[in-house]
Protein backbone atom coordinates (compact mmCIF):
# COMPACT_ATOMS: atom_id res chain seq x y z
CA UNK A 1 0.00 0.00 0.00
CA UNK A 2 0.99 3.74 -0.59
CA UNK A 3 0.36 6.16 2.15
CA UNK A 4 0.70 10.13 1.79
CA UNK A 5 0.29 12.26 4.30
CA UNK A 6 -1.75 15.42 2.61
CA UNK A 7 -3.54 18.79 3.25
CA UNK A 8 -6.93 19.56 1.40
CA UNK A 9 -8.93 23.19 2.49
CA UNK A 10 -7.04 23.50 5.42
CA UNK A 11 -7.02 19.68 6.73
CA UNK A 12 -4.21 17.73 7.27
CA UNK A 13 -4.73 13.90 6.69
CA UNK A 14 -3.07 10.62 5.73
CA UNK A 15 -4.76 8.94 2.93
CA UNK A 16 -4.18 5.29 1.02
CA UNK A 17 -2.94 6.13 -2.77
CA UNK A 18 -4.74 4.47 -5.13
CA UNK A 19 -5.23 4.25 -9.09
CA UNK A 20 -2.96 4.55 -11.84
CA UNK A 21 -1.34 7.23 -13.66
CA UNK A 22 -0.67 11.15 -13.31
CA UNK A 23 -3.82 12.38 -13.13
CA UNK A 24 -6.18 8.74 -12.51
CA UNK A 25 -4.36 8.80 -8.41
CA UNK A 26 -7.06 9.03 -5.95
CA UNK A 27 -6.03 8.69 -2.01
CA UNK A 28 -8.55 7.06 0.10
CA UNK A 29 -8.64 9.14 3.21
CA UNK A 30 -6.92 7.02 6.47
CA UNK A 31 -9.29 6.98 9.82
CA UNK A 32 -6.18 7.49 12.62
CA UNK A 33 -2.62 6.73 11.73
CA UNK A 34 -1.07 4.84 9.77
CA UNK A 35 1.18 3.37 12.13
CA UNK A 36 -1.47 1.47 14.28
CA UNK A 37 -4.30 0.45 13.38
CA UNK A 38 -6.71 2.17 11.00
CA UNK A 39 -9.64 1.81 8.72
CA UNK A 40 -10.01 3.53 4.95
CA UNK A 41 -12.55 5.90 5.20
CA UNK A 42 -13.88 4.97 2.00
CA UNK A 43 -14.13 8.56 1.14
CA UNK A 44 -11.87 9.54 -1.99
CA UNK A 45 -9.93 12.87 -3.08
CA UNK A 46 -8.28 13.26 -6.37
CA UNK A 47 -4.61 13.54 -6.09
CA UNK A 48 -4.81 16.76 -8.25
CA UNK A 49 -6.89 17.93 -5.65
CA UNK A 50 -4.79 18.13 -2.77
CA UNK A 51 -1.47 19.07 -1.87
CA UNK A 52 0.99 16.38 -0.24
CA UNK A 53 3.17 16.55 2.55
CA UNK A 54 5.82 14.81 3.47
CA UNK A 55 4.37 11.43 4.34
CA UNK A 56 6.07 11.25 7.74
CA UNK A 57 6.94 13.84 11.06
CA UNK A 58 9.97 11.76 12.35
CA UNK A 59 10.59 12.35 15.72
CA UNK A 60 14.26 12.05 14.59
CA UNK A 61 15.80 11.23 10.68
CA UNK A 62 19.19 9.18 11.55
CA UNK A 63 21.05 9.55 8.02
CA UNK A 64 24.21 6.94 7.01
CA UNK A 65 27.32 8.55 5.03
CA UNK A 66 29.52 6.54 2.63
CA UNK A 67 27.31 3.66 2.20
CA UNK A 68 27.72 2.60 -1.19
CA UNK A 69 31.43 1.66 -1.74
CA UNK A 70 31.73 4.28 -5.30
CA UNK A 71 30.29 7.05 -3.92
CA UNK A 72 32.70 6.75 -0.98
CA UNK A 73 35.46 6.47 -3.77
CA UNK A 74 34.41 9.29 -5.64
CA UNK A 75 34.32 12.30 -3.15
CA UNK A 76 37.89 10.45 -2.10
CA UNK A 77 36.93 8.55 0.89
CA UNK A 78 37.46 5.29 1.99
CA UNK A 79 34.38 3.15 3.05
CA UNK A 80 34.42 3.33 7.14
CA UNK A 81 35.28 0.14 9.39
CA UNK A 82 31.53 1.61 11.00
CA UNK A 83 28.96 3.02 10.22
CA UNK A 84 29.13 7.34 9.67
CA UNK A 85 25.44 8.17 11.25
CA UNK A 86 24.06 11.08 11.74
CA UNK A 87 20.71 13.15 12.11
CA UNK A 88 19.02 15.59 10.17
CA UNK A 89 16.90 17.59 11.99
CA UNK A 90 13.31 18.04 11.93
CA UNK A 91 13.04 21.52 10.36
CA UNK A 92 14.93 20.26 7.30
CA UNK A 93 12.02 18.02 6.45
CA UNK A 94 9.95 18.88 3.64
CA UNK A 95 7.75 17.23 1.11
CA UNK A 96 7.20 16.25 -2.49
CA UNK A 97 7.14 20.01 -4.80
CA UNK A 98 8.24 22.15 -1.99
CA UNK A 99 11.53 23.93 -2.56
CA UNK A 100 15.06 23.68 -1.53
CA UNK A 101 16.09 26.74 -0.47
CA UNK A 102 20.00 27.30 -1.29
CA UNK A 103 21.63 28.41 2.16
CA UNK A 104 23.16 31.86 2.30
CA UNK A 105 26.11 30.08 3.75
CA UNK A 106 26.93 27.37 0.84
CA UNK A 107 28.41 27.94 -3.02
CA UNK A 108 28.20 23.87 -3.66
CA UNK A 109 24.81 22.40 -3.50
CA UNK A 110 24.83 18.92 -3.96
CA UNK A 111 22.27 16.38 -4.38
CA UNK A 112 21.96 12.72 -2.58
CA UNK A 113 19.50 10.16 -3.78
CA UNK A 114 18.61 7.62 -0.90
CA UNK A 115 16.28 4.96 0.07
CA UNK A 116 14.19 5.86 3.35
CA UNK A 117 13.53 3.51 5.71
CA UNK A 118 10.31 4.82 8.09
CA UNK A 119 9.96 3.04 11.44
CA UNK A 120 6.57 1.59 12.53
CA UNK A 121 7.14 1.26 16.08
CA UNK A 122 9.12 2.43 19.14
CA UNK A 123 11.91 0.38 18.89
CA UNK A 124 15.25 -0.62 20.65
CA UNK A 125 18.26 -3.04 20.34
CA UNK A 126 16.34 -5.04 17.48
CA UNK A 127 17.68 -8.03 16.86
CA UNK A 128 18.44 -8.74 13.21
CA UNK A 129 15.70 -11.18 12.63
CA UNK A 130 12.92 -8.45 14.32
CA UNK A 131 14.17 -5.69 11.84
CA UNK A 132 11.36 -6.39 9.34
CA UNK A 133 8.61 -6.20 12.26
CA UNK A 134 9.78 -2.43 12.94
CA UNK A 135 9.68 -1.18 9.38
CA UNK A 136 6.48 0.46 8.47
CA UNK A 137 7.59 1.38 4.51
CA UNK A 138 9.76 2.56 2.54
CA UNK A 139 10.02 6.51 0.64
CA UNK A 140 12.62 9.05 -1.81
CA UNK A 141 14.72 10.78 0.05
CA UNK A 142 17.07 13.72 -0.93
CA UNK A 143 20.11 14.22 1.44
CA UNK A 144 20.96 17.47 0.18
CA UNK A 145 24.59 18.61 1.28
CA UNK A 146 26.57 21.79 1.35
CA UNK A 147 29.15 19.72 0.09
CA UNK A 148 32.08 23.12 0.66
CA UNK A 149 30.37 23.48 4.24
CA UNK A 150 30.50 19.62 4.70
CA UNK A 151 34.31 19.95 4.17
CA UNK A 152 34.89 23.09 6.22
CA UNK A 153 33.28 21.40 9.39
CA UNK A 154 34.44 18.55 11.15
CA UNK A 155 30.57 17.45 12.38
CA UNK A 156 27.56 17.91 9.80
CA UNK A 157 24.85 19.58 11.31
CA UNK A 158 24.86 22.66 9.20
CA UNK A 159 26.08 21.02 5.75
CA UNK A 160 23.25 18.65 6.14
CA UNK A 161 21.04 20.31 8.40
CA UNK A 162 20.20 23.28 7.35
CA UNK A 163 16.28 24.25 6.79
CA UNK A 164 14.63 22.03 3.57
CA UNK A 165 17.62 19.91 3.12
CA UNK A 166 15.41 17.29 3.66
CA UNK A 167 12.95 15.95 0.75
CA UNK A 168 11.04 13.31 1.74
CA UNK A 169 8.00 11.55 -0.53
CA UNK A 170 6.05 11.16 -2.47
CA UNK A 171 4.60 8.87 -0.31
CA UNK A 172 5.35 5.72 1.74
CA UNK A 173 5.45 2.01 0.14
CA UNK A 174 4.64 -0.49 2.81
CA UNK A 175 5.26 -3.40 0.75
CA UNK A 176 8.32 -3.68 -0.83
CA UNK A 177 11.10 -5.72 -1.00
CA UNK A 178 14.14 -2.82 -0.59
CA UNK A 179 17.19 -5.36 -1.58
CA UNK A 180 17.63 -4.68 -5.26
CA UNK A 181 15.62 -1.71 -6.76
CA UNK A 182 17.08 1.01 -8.82
CA UNK A 183 17.69 4.50 -7.18
CA UNK A 184 18.21 7.39 -9.24
CA UNK A 185 18.40 11.32 -9.34
CA UNK A 186 17.97 13.53 -12.61
CA UNK A 187 18.86 17.08 -12.61
CA UNK A 188 16.32 18.65 -15.27
CA UNK A 189 15.85 15.87 -16.74
CA UNK A 190 19.29 14.28 -17.00
CA UNK A 191 20.51 11.35 -15.55
CA UNK A 192 23.07 12.29 -12.37
CA UNK A 193 22.93 9.00 -10.11
CA UNK A 194 22.14 5.84 -10.86
CA UNK A 195 22.50 2.65 -7.99
CA UNK A 196 20.76 -0.50 -7.06
CA UNK A 197 20.23 -0.79 -3.21
CA UNK A 198 21.62 -4.24 -3.83
CA UNK A 199 24.98 -1.94 -3.81
CA UNK A 200 24.86 -0.82 -0.44
CA UNK A 201 27.75 -1.56 2.02
CA UNK A 202 25.76 -1.92 5.28
CA UNK A 203 22.30 -3.32 4.61
CA UNK A 204 19.36 -2.11 6.34
CA UNK A 205 19.59 -4.87 8.46
CA UNK A 206 22.96 -4.28 9.62
CA UNK A 207 21.91 -0.05 10.03
CA UNK A 208 18.87 -0.66 12.23
CA UNK A 209 20.71 -2.74 14.47
CA UNK A 210 23.65 -0.52 14.80
CA UNK A 211 21.18 2.41 15.26
CA UNK A 212 18.95 0.69 17.83
CA UNK A 213 21.81 -0.92 19.72
CA UNK A 214 22.12 2.86 21.07
CA UNK A 215 18.79 4.73 20.76
CA UNK A 216 15.16 4.48 20.92
CA UNK A 217 13.60 4.86 17.62
CA UNK A 218 9.72 6.22 17.23
CA UNK A 219 6.98 5.59 15.02
CA UNK A 220 7.85 7.89 11.50
CA UNK A 221 11.44 7.92 12.38
CA UNK A 222 13.52 7.82 9.38
CA UNK A 223 16.38 6.10 8.22
CA UNK A 224 18.41 7.39 5.33
CA UNK A 225 21.03 4.33 4.42
CA UNK A 226 23.33 6.78 1.66
CA UNK A 227 23.84 7.68 -1.11
CA UNK A 228 25.31 5.89 -4.96
CA UNK A 229 27.76 7.59 -7.15
CA UNK A 230 26.95 10.32 -9.16
CA UNK A 231 26.58 13.31 -6.90
CA UNK A 232 27.02 16.15 -8.20
CA UNK A 233 25.84 20.29 -8.11
CA UNK A 234 22.56 22.27 -7.38
CA UNK A 235 21.67 25.71 -9.05
CA UNK A 236 18.98 27.97 -8.38
CA UNK A 237 16.06 27.23 -10.32
CA UNK A 238 17.05 23.44 -10.94
CA UNK A 239 14.02 20.56 -10.53
CA UNK A 240 15.95 17.23 -9.28
CA UNK A 241 13.93 14.58 -9.22
CA UNK A 242 14.84 11.03 -7.02
CA UNK A 243 13.34 8.26 -8.31
CA UNK A 244 13.31 4.68 -6.59
CA UNK A 245 12.24 1.73 -8.01
CA UNK A 246 9.02 0.24 -6.84
CA UNK A 247 8.11 3.42 -4.85
CA UNK A 248 7.59 6.69 -7.09
CA UNK A 249 9.54 9.89 -8.33
CA UNK A 250 10.23 12.50 -5.12
CA UNK A 251 10.78 15.99 -7.44
CA UNK A 252 11.47 19.46 -5.88
CA UNK A 253 12.58 22.92 -7.36
CA UNK A 254 15.67 24.81 -6.06
CA UNK A 255 14.96 28.52 -5.22
CA UNK A 256 17.51 31.18 -3.49
CA UNK A 257 16.47 31.60 -0.19
CA UNK A 258 14.33 34.13 0.30
CA UNK B 1 12.08 34.02 37.52
CA UNK B 2 12.54 29.69 37.69
CA UNK B 3 10.20 27.56 35.31
CA UNK B 4 10.41 24.01 36.39
CA UNK B 5 8.30 21.20 34.17
CA UNK B 6 7.01 18.63 36.29
CA UNK B 7 4.08 15.59 36.87
CA UNK B 8 1.92 15.12 39.81
CA UNK B 9 -0.31 12.45 40.08
CA UNK B 10 -0.50 12.05 36.30
CA UNK B 11 -0.36 15.33 35.16
CA UNK B 12 2.07 17.51 33.43
CA UNK B 13 2.15 21.17 34.53
CA UNK B 14 4.78 23.84 34.04
CA UNK B 15 5.25 26.13 37.77
CA UNK B 16 7.01 29.14 38.60
CA UNK B 17 10.19 27.87 41.61
CA UNK B 18 9.13 29.89 44.75
CA UNK B 19 10.69 30.19 47.68
CA UNK B 20 14.17 29.06 49.37
CA UNK B 21 16.23 25.88 50.61
CA UNK B 22 15.72 21.85 49.67
CA UNK B 23 12.11 21.84 51.64
CA UNK B 24 10.93 25.51 51.21
CA UNK B 25 10.37 25.74 47.45
CA UNK B 26 7.27 25.25 46.24
CA UNK B 27 5.90 25.26 42.74
CA UNK B 28 3.28 28.46 41.63
CA UNK B 29 1.20 25.99 38.92
CA UNK B 30 1.24 27.64 34.80
CA UNK B 31 -1.55 28.53 33.01
CA UNK B 32 -0.03 28.09 29.55
CA UNK B 33 3.09 27.16 28.27
CA UNK B 34 5.94 29.68 29.38
CA UNK B 35 7.17 30.36 25.98
CA UNK B 36 4.13 32.53 25.25
CA UNK B 37 1.95 34.76 27.30
CA UNK B 38 1.28 32.64 30.39
CA UNK B 39 -0.57 33.43 34.13
CA UNK B 40 0.82 31.91 37.63
CA UNK B 41 -2.57 30.57 38.72
CA UNK B 42 -1.72 31.28 42.25
CA UNK B 43 -2.15 26.85 42.84
CA UNK B 44 1.27 25.55 45.09
CA UNK B 45 2.57 21.95 45.52
CA UNK B 46 5.19 21.98 47.54
CA UNK B 47 8.79 20.61 45.38
CA UNK B 48 8.89 17.67 47.22
CA UNK B 49 5.08 16.77 46.16
CA UNK B 50 6.64 16.17 42.41
CA UNK B 51 8.70 14.67 40.19
CA UNK B 52 10.30 17.29 38.18
CA UNK B 53 10.72 16.46 34.12
CA UNK B 54 12.82 18.07 31.57
CA UNK B 55 12.23 21.31 31.58
CA UNK B 56 12.03 21.60 28.39
CA UNK B 57 10.73 18.91 25.48
CA UNK B 58 13.10 20.26 22.77
CA UNK B 59 12.26 19.59 19.18
CA UNK B 60 15.52 19.78 18.56
CA UNK B 61 19.05 19.82 20.78
CA UNK B 62 21.86 21.62 19.09
CA UNK B 63 25.44 20.85 21.36
CA UNK B 64 28.80 22.99 20.23
CA UNK B 65 32.22 20.89 20.59
CA UNK B 66 35.39 22.20 21.52
CA UNK B 67 33.92 25.64 23.06
CA UNK B 68 36.50 26.03 25.90
CA UNK B 69 39.99 25.99 24.85
CA UNK B 70 41.25 23.75 28.10
CA UNK B 71 38.89 20.94 26.99
CA UNK B 72 39.83 20.80 23.43
CA UNK B 73 43.67 20.51 24.37
CA UNK B 74 42.66 17.64 27.43
CA UNK B 75 41.97 15.58 24.53
CA UNK B 76 44.55 16.68 22.20
CA UNK B 77 42.14 18.77 19.88
CA UNK B 78 42.92 22.21 18.51
CA UNK B 79 39.80 24.96 19.16
CA UNK B 80 38.37 24.45 15.58
CA UNK B 81 38.42 27.39 13.21
CA UNK B 82 34.17 27.20 12.81
CA UNK B 83 32.35 25.86 15.86
CA UNK B 84 31.78 21.97 15.66
CA UNK B 85 27.92 21.87 15.38
CA UNK B 86 26.28 18.59 16.00
CA UNK B 87 22.63 16.91 17.05
CA UNK B 88 21.44 15.53 20.45
CA UNK B 89 17.90 13.70 19.44
CA UNK B 90 14.82 14.24 21.70
CA UNK B 91 15.57 10.45 22.82
CA UNK B 92 18.67 11.81 24.46
CA UNK B 93 16.52 14.16 27.23
CA UNK B 94 16.27 12.99 30.74
CA UNK B 95 15.22 15.12 33.35
CA UNK B 96 17.16 15.99 37.14
CA UNK B 97 16.38 12.86 38.85
CA UNK B 98 16.86 10.37 36.33
CA UNK B 99 19.55 7.64 35.30
CA UNK B 100 21.85 7.81 32.69
CA UNK B 101 21.89 4.13 31.36
CA UNK B 102 25.73 3.07 30.45
CA UNK B 103 25.25 2.22 26.72
CA UNK B 104 26.11 -1.52 26.15
CA UNK B 105 28.42 -0.27 22.90
CA UNK B 106 31.24 1.94 25.27
CA UNK B 107 33.68 1.37 28.24
CA UNK B 108 34.48 4.86 28.66
CA UNK B 109 31.66 6.91 29.51
CA UNK B 110 32.47 11.00 30.35
CA UNK B 111 30.25 13.87 31.88
CA UNK B 112 30.56 17.15 30.06
CA UNK B 113 29.03 19.89 32.01
CA UNK B 114 27.79 22.64 29.94
CA UNK B 115 25.37 25.60 30.10
CA UNK B 116 22.28 24.92 27.99
CA UNK B 117 20.46 27.99 26.21
CA UNK B 118 16.49 27.47 25.80
CA UNK B 119 15.01 29.35 22.98
CA UNK B 120 12.30 31.02 23.34
CA UNK B 121 10.53 31.79 19.97
CA UNK B 122 11.14 30.43 16.03
CA UNK B 123 13.79 32.53 14.60
CA UNK B 124 16.03 32.13 11.72
CA UNK B 125 19.41 34.06 10.71
CA UNK B 126 19.07 36.12 14.11
CA UNK B 127 20.92 39.14 14.06
CA UNK B 128 23.69 39.25 17.12
CA UNK B 129 21.93 42.47 18.58
CA UNK B 130 18.60 40.66 18.46
CA UNK B 131 20.06 37.17 20.02
CA UNK B 132 18.40 38.20 23.61
CA UNK B 133 15.22 38.10 22.03
CA UNK B 134 14.89 34.75 21.22
CA UNK B 135 16.20 33.20 24.35
CA UNK B 136 14.02 31.72 26.76
CA UNK B 137 16.56 31.06 29.99
CA UNK B 138 19.37 28.72 30.88
CA UNK B 139 19.75 25.47 32.44
CA UNK B 140 21.90 22.96 33.01
CA UNK B 141 23.00 20.06 31.14
CA UNK B 142 25.41 16.89 30.74
CA UNK B 143 26.73 16.46 27.30
CA UNK B 144 27.32 12.39 27.97
CA UNK B 145 29.86 10.99 26.09
CA UNK B 146 31.07 7.47 25.18
CA UNK B 147 33.77 8.91 24.39
CA UNK B 148 35.84 5.76 23.25
CA UNK B 149 33.19 5.48 20.12
CA UNK B 150 33.56 9.32 19.51
CA UNK B 151 36.68 8.53 18.60
CA UNK B 152 36.22 5.38 16.69
CA UNK B 153 33.14 7.36 14.61
CA UNK B 154 33.55 10.22 12.60
CA UNK B 155 30.34 10.99 13.05
CA UNK B 156 28.54 11.18 16.53
CA UNK B 157 25.26 10.45 16.44
CA UNK B 158 25.85 6.98 18.71
CA UNK B 159 28.71 8.59 20.87
CA UNK B 160 26.43 12.00 21.96
CA UNK B 161 22.97 10.53 20.89
CA UNK B 162 22.33 7.22 23.13
CA UNK B 163 19.05 7.42 25.28
CA UNK B 164 19.57 9.35 28.16
CA UNK B 165 22.48 11.01 26.96
CA UNK B 166 21.20 14.16 27.54
CA UNK B 167 20.48 15.10 30.88
CA UNK B 168 19.02 18.80 31.77
CA UNK B 169 17.45 20.69 34.93
CA UNK B 170 17.06 21.11 36.98
CA UNK B 171 14.89 23.88 35.67
CA UNK B 172 14.86 26.92 33.49
CA UNK B 173 16.36 30.61 34.81
CA UNK B 174 15.14 33.35 32.58
CA UNK B 175 16.74 36.44 34.21
CA UNK B 176 20.19 35.73 34.12
CA UNK B 177 23.45 37.45 32.49
CA UNK B 178 25.12 34.36 31.08
CA UNK B 179 28.66 36.22 30.43
CA UNK B 180 30.28 34.93 33.15
CA UNK B 181 29.13 31.94 35.22
CA UNK B 182 31.05 29.47 37.25
CA UNK B 183 30.23 25.88 36.01
CA UNK B 184 31.39 22.91 37.60
CA UNK B 185 30.62 18.86 37.27
CA UNK B 186 31.14 16.86 40.51
CA UNK B 187 30.99 13.20 40.78
CA UNK B 188 30.07 11.60 44.13
CA UNK B 189 30.66 14.70 45.59
CA UNK B 190 34.42 15.24 44.32
CA UNK B 191 35.04 17.67 42.18
CA UNK B 192 35.94 17.00 38.62
CA UNK B 193 35.35 20.16 36.08
CA UNK B 194 35.49 23.53 36.92
CA UNK B 195 35.28 26.33 34.49
CA UNK B 196 33.45 29.74 33.98
CA UNK B 197 31.19 30.86 30.97
CA UNK B 198 33.69 33.92 30.54
CA UNK B 199 36.23 31.30 28.64
CA UNK B 200 33.61 29.97 25.57
CA UNK B 201 35.50 30.40 22.62
CA UNK B 202 32.24 31.16 21.03
CA UNK B 203 29.85 33.59 23.42
CA UNK B 204 26.31 32.32 22.91
CA UNK B 205 25.60 35.52 20.53
CA UNK B 206 28.13 33.99 18.34
CA UNK B 207 26.53 30.39 18.57
CA UNK B 208 23.05 31.82 18.06
CA UNK B 209 23.79 33.84 15.06
CA UNK B 210 26.05 30.50 13.40
CA UNK B 211 23.24 28.18 14.05
CA UNK B 212 20.09 30.09 13.03
CA UNK B 213 21.98 30.77 9.47
CA UNK B 214 21.85 27.74 9.01
CA UNK B 215 18.36 26.59 10.63
CA UNK B 216 15.31 27.88 12.22
CA UNK B 217 15.02 27.30 16.31
CA UNK B 218 11.64 26.49 17.46
CA UNK B 219 10.41 27.27 21.12
CA UNK B 220 12.11 24.80 23.32
CA UNK B 221 14.80 24.09 21.94
CA UNK B 222 18.32 23.73 23.53
CA UNK B 223 21.47 25.03 22.48
CA UNK B 224 24.79 22.87 24.54
CA UNK B 225 27.38 25.70 24.74
CA UNK B 226 30.43 23.38 25.26
CA UNK B 227 32.07 21.93 28.34
CA UNK B 228 35.28 23.28 30.12
CA UNK B 229 38.37 21.04 31.05
CA UNK B 230 38.17 18.13 33.63
CA UNK B 231 35.70 15.69 31.85
CA UNK B 232 36.03 12.21 33.08
CA UNK B 233 34.80 8.78 33.75
CA UNK B 234 31.58 7.98 34.84
CA UNK B 235 30.75 4.47 35.84
CA UNK B 236 27.89 2.38 37.38
CA UNK B 237 26.62 3.78 40.80
CA UNK B 238 27.93 6.99 40.11
CA UNK B 239 26.54 10.43 40.76
CA UNK B 240 27.08 12.92 38.91
CA UNK B 241 26.15 16.63 39.74
CA UNK B 242 26.23 19.68 37.22
CA UNK B 243 25.73 23.05 39.07
CA UNK B 244 26.13 26.28 36.97
CA UNK B 245 26.04 29.93 39.14
CA UNK B 246 22.77 31.40 39.50
CA UNK B 247 20.60 28.16 38.02
CA UNK B 248 21.04 25.45 40.23
CA UNK B 249 22.16 21.78 40.35
CA UNK B 250 21.05 19.04 37.59
CA UNK B 251 21.87 15.30 39.53
CA UNK B 252 21.73 11.74 37.73
CA UNK B 253 22.50 8.71 38.82
CA UNK B 254 24.54 6.11 35.81
CA UNK B 255 22.89 2.41 35.92
CA UNK B 256 23.42 -0.20 34.10
CA UNK B 257 21.22 -0.18 30.73
CA UNK B 258 18.85 -2.95 32.00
Amino acid sequence: MRIARFSIDGNVAFGAVEGEGPDGLVLDIIKGIPYGDFELSGTKVPLTKVRLLPPVLPNKVVAIGRNYAEHAKELGNEVPEVPVAFFKPTTSVIGPGDTIEYPSFSNELHHEAELAVVIGRMCREVPRERVKDVIFGYTCANDVTARDVQQREKQWARAKGFDTSCPLGPWVETELDPTDLTIQATVNGEQRQLGRTADMVRSIEDLVVHITEAMTLLPGDVILTGTPAGVGPLNVGDEVAVTIEGIGTLTNRVIKRG
